[in-house]
């Protein structure tokens, strides 16, 4: 079986290297010619609007899926036209609508922040009205890692916010004062079975997700948002693996946003888990069983962004695991992670802070 | 870094897998154009005579290394003179020779069968005489997984193996009634240092390798097998990973023979050890510091001969681990292996007993 995956950055090349074991075979589609994915795999170069390029995509794979959830819907329904896309182009559509995805969190009774729509200066005035200071000022499309979006502490700040992100649709929504964050990744089968990681405990840095670190203990949390995920997945009938990520507030979750998709906070699923989220993934995509989503160990996944450290220097902790991604070095870009797998939640926070002092010490963990 | 690689089999493959995330590259060098490591990395397509091919590999590669110890020694010997081929060339010739392996053995006091060069039908009297019966028959060169070996229980076998082998240097050794197989796995770096894998324990079937479990509990054999590991190591300087099976009777180790590369009863690393073996190999040849080879749990790794079972049924074991290689059925070829991993001997007895029962009825865990 050929999978076709739209986009072939990191996801995608994880994807891969998980998926030939499996007796998958894989082909890209990314507008860089040196997307990390076409180092291991067949790799057409182009934009997702480019009909004959994907045209070729489609009459060459099997099952297409995709590693960025910003895929134009337009692209994914051309593809779907054409053969198997999964995940459901639903799903596809209310990640992409920071809106829709809070319709979607109401409908489902899954808690989430105060928002509103926002079009007009009135709208934001209005929204500030009623949800009040601080917030933050979101375009509708687009965001990822922190892009797209301001903190608004003020009404000066909402101002300036309006002039560097009006003119395209906006959200407003409460700001979370948060006292940490989790995220919950699950995948279902095309027989409705699914199953569940277990949650992961996320930190962030200038918008980016710096340190996982997984199982998170709360029982109660996990059984919590073990629920959300499922009634999620149900609703959309979905197929592959989908991430939501909420913020914890006293004991309490609240959705912040879902990705349809593996997820960087899943990959300490390869060395952490008995199968990776990339695998459940291919097996979800590709109509197989699905495999046991059980943690091995006490996980702690480091992003290196910007610059790598010297290789020898990360590889000389003795089971420390390297993923680079085979990108060109550039700052505020992902360029690999590493994950270090303990037999205990302690000895993986002494290790894990040893490392952060190294590589992100602006990461604290208490 | 660019790794080059004299053979494209599944060990490549698997190289190149564990590679990837460590950010090497590769290529590879391979007479079937449809060779398993050719899917996932640049496949130059030639025989290893070819020396227009193999000089484009020196060009390209930073690091010649193969995944066959039958590669040619003038092959491998042109190659030394364009670029670096690691592990050295001495334990490839050793290995290529079955009369050098065991000299090779008795000069690192690493205690062998008896055996005898037989050039003619007189020095093969003269060694049935001298070894007695029964014994084997082997070629000197190029035997592997059970060919270019004839069992002899009687005068009349001997002649009839003879007939078959004759005319090419062989070897006569003594049967060793065996309780039973052990292999160990290690690999030395560049600048000395060693990792040792936990012994492996294997069960062959028609000659081939159908199933290896480890760690293998005794710790004076893993102590006993470490040292001659060791040392056939540092006879060679070498750099990578090094095999060396034995045969155990009545608590004692006999050398079989080594293989100068990843072996098969090391597969189960992947999952079954903190750092795998292909991980391993190309952190040595790469310069760069080992990974743990501590065992996570116990695993059984089962080989897929001739045919593969169809994948659903397979991954249906929830924890089952599957790595096809994508090569063409054919009987007696290796297509692939699975490896479970449990928290105990027991449970994982009790589980690969019921896998060895639809995919190898041969083979009886006791």
């Amino acid at each position: 079986m050929i999978i076709g995956v739209l986009g072939g950055g990191q996801l995608g090349r994880m994807l891969a290297l998980a998926g030939y074991p499996l007796g998958f075979e894989f082909v890209f589609l990314d507008h860089a010619a040196d997307a990390p994915a076409g180092q291991l795999a067949p790799l057409l170069c182009g934009e997702f609007t480019d009909e004959t390029r994907l045209t070729e995509l489609a009459e060459r794979a099997d099952v297409i899926t995709f590693d960025w959830e910003n895929v134009p819907l337009e692209t994914a329904r051309f593809l779907a036209r054409r053969g198997r896309v999964r995940p459901p182009l639903a799903a596809l559509a209310a990640a992409q609508d920071r809106v829709s995805e809070k319709r979607l969190f109401e409908r489902l009774r899954i808690p989430t922040t105060r928002w509103r729509a926002v079009h007009t200066q009135a709208d934001l005035a209005r929204a500030l009205a009623e949800i009040g200071l601080p917030g933050v000022l979101k375009t509708r499309h687009l965001g990822y890692d922190g892009k797209g979006q301001a903190s608004v502490r003020s009404v000066a700040d909402a101002e300036r916010a309006w002039e560097r992100l009006g003119g395209v649709p906006l959200m407003y929504e409460e700001h979370v004062d948060f006292d940490f964050e989790v995220s919950i990744i699950g995948v279902r089968a095309r027989d409705g079975r699914t199953a569940l990681y277990p949650l992961s405990l996320n930190m962030h840095a200038a918008g980016m997700l710096r340190l996982t670190r997984a199982p998170y203990g709360s029982q109660r949390l996990q059984r919590l948002a073990g629920q959300y995920l499922r009634r999620m997945l149900a609703h959309f009938r979905y197929v592959g693996v989908l991430t939501i990520e909420f913020f914890v507030r006293t004991g309490r979750l609240i959705a912040n946003e879902i990705a349809p998709r593996v997820h960087n906070s899943g990959h300490w699923t390869i060395e952490g888990a008995d199968t990776s989220q990339f695998e459940n993934h291919l097996r979800a995509i590709g109509g197989l069983p699905l495999g046991s989503t059980r943690a091995r160990g006490h996980s702690a996944m480091i992003n290196l962004i910007g610059s790598l450290p010297p290789r020898a220097a990360l590889l000389a902790y003795p089971d420390l695991h390297l993923h680079e991604y085979g990108k060109r070095p550039r700052p505020g870009r992902k360029l690999g992670h590493c994950t270090l797998v303990a037999a205990s939640a302690h000895a993986r926070d002494t290790r894990a802070r040893r490392l952060l002092a190294e590589l992100a010490p602006e990461i604290r963990i208490p």
